[in-house]
C-alpha cells in the first residue's frame, strides 16, 4: 500500500503499526488516524504502557513465566501446593490454566517447545531449570500440560522419560473431544485419544 | 475477557491496546505478547512514532489537511494549479485522490459532514475556512468530493448553495457503478445515479 501521500510522521507511525501481526496496511492507517484523534493523555498512556511494559516485564527466574517481581507472584505465594508444578509452554498457558480457578500448585513455563524440524532442541528451552527446582523439592508431581500437537507431545515426551527415573509422578493432561464437542466432527486422533483416556463410572 | 492472571504492566498494554478501534481482548494480548518478544528497538520505534506523530501532526490552517509543516505541503506548491479546490471529509480522501496521480488542483478538508442527527452543523466542521479563501482567491472552481451517503450529499448541497451566489463553479464526483461491478448486484439507489449522470458516447 502506498503512504507517501501523508506526511513523514504519520506516515512512520503506519509503518510502525503495521509491523504488528494481524495489522496490515489498511488496519495501520486506521489505527494510526484513531490516534491521531484520541485526546492526547490517551494516546500517551499507549505509548507508556509500550515503554512500561518492555522496562518491567522479565522472566521469572524461577519458573519461566512473564512477571514484573522476581521470582514472581505465583511462586512465592506459601499458600499454593508446592507439591506440584504444572509444566505449560507459555505464559499464555499460565493465564489459561489460572482461569480456571481450580489448579493451587505451582508452574513451569518452558517459553518453547521442543522442534527438530525448526532447530530447536532441549537446550533451547527453559528445561534444565525444570530439572534444577525437581531436585531440591518437595515436588511429587509433574503435569505436562504442553499443547496436544507435534511439538508438544514430543516435548511432553521428552520431558517424562527425564523426569520419571527420579521418582516423580509425571502426569499428562487429558486429550478428548471438547465439552460441547460433537462425536461426528471430531477428527480421528482425537477420537482415538477420547477412547485411549476412556474411564469408568 | 479476564486478564488479571498476568503481571500489572502486561495487563495495563493489554488493556490500552484493546482501546484501539477494532482491536479485541484477544488481539490486544497476541499484541501484547509480540511486542515483549520484539527486540527494545523495535518496541520502542512504535512507542516513538505515536509521541511523534501526536507531537508533530497538525491541522494545516489553510486546507485543514494533516501535516507536519504548516501551511501543508500541498497548499505550498506552486505548481498546482491555484484556481481549483477539491473538497473533501478526511485526510484519507486526500491521499486516496492524491494515489490517483491525475488531480493538480488544491485541496479542502472539512473534517466531518454536516451530520443534524449526530448534533454536528456547519460551525462544527472546517467549512467557515473555505468561504474566507474563496473570498480572497482566483478559485473558479469547486469540486464537492464528499462521500455519496446522506452526510456527504447534505454536505454538498449546503456547500452548493453557500458557494454558488459568488459565481464560482461548482461541481460534484460523479455517482455510478464502480469499474469491475456489475449491474445486477448494483443498489438501486447507485443505479439511478448512473442513469442520470448518463454521458453521450
Amino acid at each position: 500500500m502506498q503512504m507517501r501521500h501523508y506526511a513523514k510522521p504519520l506516515n512512520n507511525l503506519i509503518s510502525q503499526l503495521s509491523k504488528l501481526p494481524g495489522v496490515g496496511g489498511k488496519s495501520a492507517q486506521r489505527l494510526a488516524f484513531h490516534i491521531l484523534s484520541m485526546e492526547e493523555k490517551d494516546a500517551s498512556a499507549i505509548a507508556e504502557a509500550i515503554m512500561d511494559a518492555r522496562r518491567t516485564m522479565k522472566y521469572c527466574s524461577v519458573c519461566g513465566n512473564l512477571t514484573d517481581v522476581d521470582p514472581c507472584g505465583i511462586c512465592t505465594d506459601t499458600t499454593r501446593d508446592q507439591r506440584i508444578i504444572c509444566t505449560v509452554e507459555s505464559p499464555k498457558d499460565v493465564a489459561a490454566m489460572e482461569r480456571i480457578r481450580e489448579y493451587r500448585g505451582l508452574y513451569h513455563v518452558l517459553n518453547g517447545t521442543i522442534s527438530p524440524l525448526d532447530g530447536i532442541g532441549p537446550e533451547d528451552i527453559n528445561l534444565k531449570a525444570l530439572i534444577v527446582r525437581l531436585q531440591n523439592s518437595e515436588v511429587d508431581e509433574v503435569i505436562l500440560a504442553t499443547n496436544p500437537n507435534i511439538e508438544g507431545e514430543a516435548t511432553a515426551m521428552y520431558l517424562s522419560r527425564l523426569i520419571k527415573p527420579s521418582g516423580i509422578k509425571v502426569t499428562r493432561i487429558a486429550h478428548g473431544i471438547p465439552v460441547g464437542g460433537d462425536l461426528e466432527y471430531t477428527d480421528e486422533v482425537t477420537l482415538s485419544k477420547a477412547m485411549d483416556g476412556r474411564r469408568e463410572l
